[in-house]
């Protein structure tokens, strides 16, 4: 078996990559040649949870097994900390156990950089809201998919903002002027595109739509059903709501809100993978905004853990060890 | 993390550790101190399918993932293989991975021991039907929990049972006679307690309940609700059918079929747990048959590999990995 360290994962695994295997699962996805059973969310203790993530698709059975535990926050565990397991899907056998909290952050940016590629690669200007470990990754992904040359940040917490700047300009080359934005509003004026990668319970960004005009609003850290990052009146204003997956219509509260309330119309929502494939049409105006929000599934989390297994095998990166 | 092996794992646990590990297992699950969500069963292709078992309890997250795959029967590849996974229950962080497939043989064994000790430690003679690594892991458990000196054996296919001998007396210093019995009357006959452990469809021993009076009857390899190893008569001559895990009774054959079918009633079916915690009692007579049958459940999965996790560390067994 086949073990990878998150400097093991780092090592086998380009941003570039890392969205150029997104996007074939995009179209994996669109053409359902992939088993995903429900996943298990469960609770360990108080707040603190567990989720089983399983997928099988090409030759790999795919498992992704995460801690969430807020109770970290008084530890100096990180809250969120996974590992994805791989084992043959010929035979079964486990051949590949990996890091999978670092790989969760490049693979959650990977599917906005499929996004951003496919609505705004020829963008500019970025924004991002929220500059945790998620933010720094959405901007690799930000810089491999647009010609982003001036990006904006945005921070509750302004002191998160310098060392912020420092880890970003370590793990990139290209040369990107990093701005911060002392106001959300601010941002959202300079930006073509804007992240929102926090895990608010309620909108980051301002409830007006006329600031969103022709521009990608791309959400990313809502992930469950009591968070919601974006308002009202910009899900009213978009022609359509572009989503990553049918079950965030369940899991995500910047999904299940819109849809509860009215703002979006089922009908309306519409999965980045039909518009890649072309299963549907979708050519925003330069008036309305464009939302996309991920939240993300098993079969991505499978299809890059194999990934990262073949390339490090073939690179010898990682420790063998016998089970 | 440590990473065990099959050889660690065997380094690490004795099967008279094993048997009290379970005894306490069955304890924890009377008091019903832990969390154990429902496990995702799933096809991952044609016959083959994939298990997560999940169970917090004590100090630990504990994970079993198996896959069984009838068609390695065309390989050399097993059918079932699987893993254990460790993750610390304070801070959510995986600690442990191990070899499971040895690891359930030798804890279902274990869990068989518990019961062979409880109603029969006095037992002199020990019958097997099915030579598989199953078998061989009951009769080290039978040897542990009785005063076993004769072993008989019988098998379907019997040209398997000269090296199912010899590698059962590899496993052991005991001095204890294994004979090959020719028949299963001839083996039910001689022995007092009477193990099967295959994996068929339909009865393995007579439907006569005058050969059972006074023996204990160990049910082991039935575990899909298709799969029955014990007769009808048997089941209505008992006065009460012991059984490991309420969740039995939706799982298995061998339990699904005497209740639906009224062999049984459903306030006779005790299990183990409570027998041992004494919250209900059972003194069986020389007249009747004592049933016990094992579907065994995610708990003991957890508890074993905590425990092996523990000691092997203890030991300085196993390889250490960053991931």
């Amino acid at each position: 078996m086949l073990i990878l360290s998150e400097n093991d994962v780092k090592q086998s695994l380009s941003m570039r990559e890392a969205i150029d295997v997104m996007e074939q699962a995009f179209i994996t996805y669109a053409k359902q040649d992939f088993i995903m059973p429900d996943r298990i969310f469960s609770q360990v203790k108080e707040e603190d949870t567990f989720l089983l993530m399983p997928c099988y698709v090409d030759d790999c059975i795919g498992l992704k097994a995460v801690t969430s535990f807020p109770s970290n926050n008084e530890r100096s565990e990180p809250v969120t900390q996974g590992v994805i397991m791989i084992n043959d899907r010929e035979t079964g056998t486990p051949i590949g156990l990996m890091d999978g909290t670092l790989l969760t952050a490049i693979k959650t940016a990977a599917v906005s950089g499929v996004a951003m590629r496919y609505f705004k690669k020829e963008a500019t200007t970025i924004g991002l809201i929220g500059t945790g470990l998620q933010g720094l990754y959405q901007l690799l992904a930000a810089i491999e998919s647009t010609e982003a040359e001036k990006i904006y940040v945005y921070n509750r917490t302004p002191e998160k903002i310098e060392p912020f700047k420092k880890e970003f300009h370590k793990l990139t080359n290209q040369t990107v002027e990093v701005v911060t934005s002392d106001t959300v509003e601010q941002l959202i004026h300079n930006s073509e595109i804007i992240i929102t990668a926090t895990t608010s319970l309620s909108p980051v960004i301002p409830n007006d739509a006329t600031l969103y005009k022709g521009k990608l609003v791309v959400g990313v850290g809502s992930y469950k059903e009591n968070m919601r990052e974006l308002p009202e009146e910009l899900f009213k204003s978009a022609a359509y709501y572009v989503i990553d997956s049918e079950d965030g219509k369940r899991e995500c509260g910047d999904i299940i809100d819109p849809i509860q309330s009215g703002w979006v119309e089922n009908k309306n929502i519409v999965l980045l993978s039909d518009l890649i494939i072309g299963n549907r049409n979708y050519e925003p105006s330069s008036e309305e905004p464009i939302i996309f929000k991920t939240v993300s599934m098993a079969l991505f989390d499978a299809l890059i853990g194999n990934y990262v297994y073949k390339k490090a095998q073939e690179q010898n990166v990682g420790v063998v060890v016998e089970i």
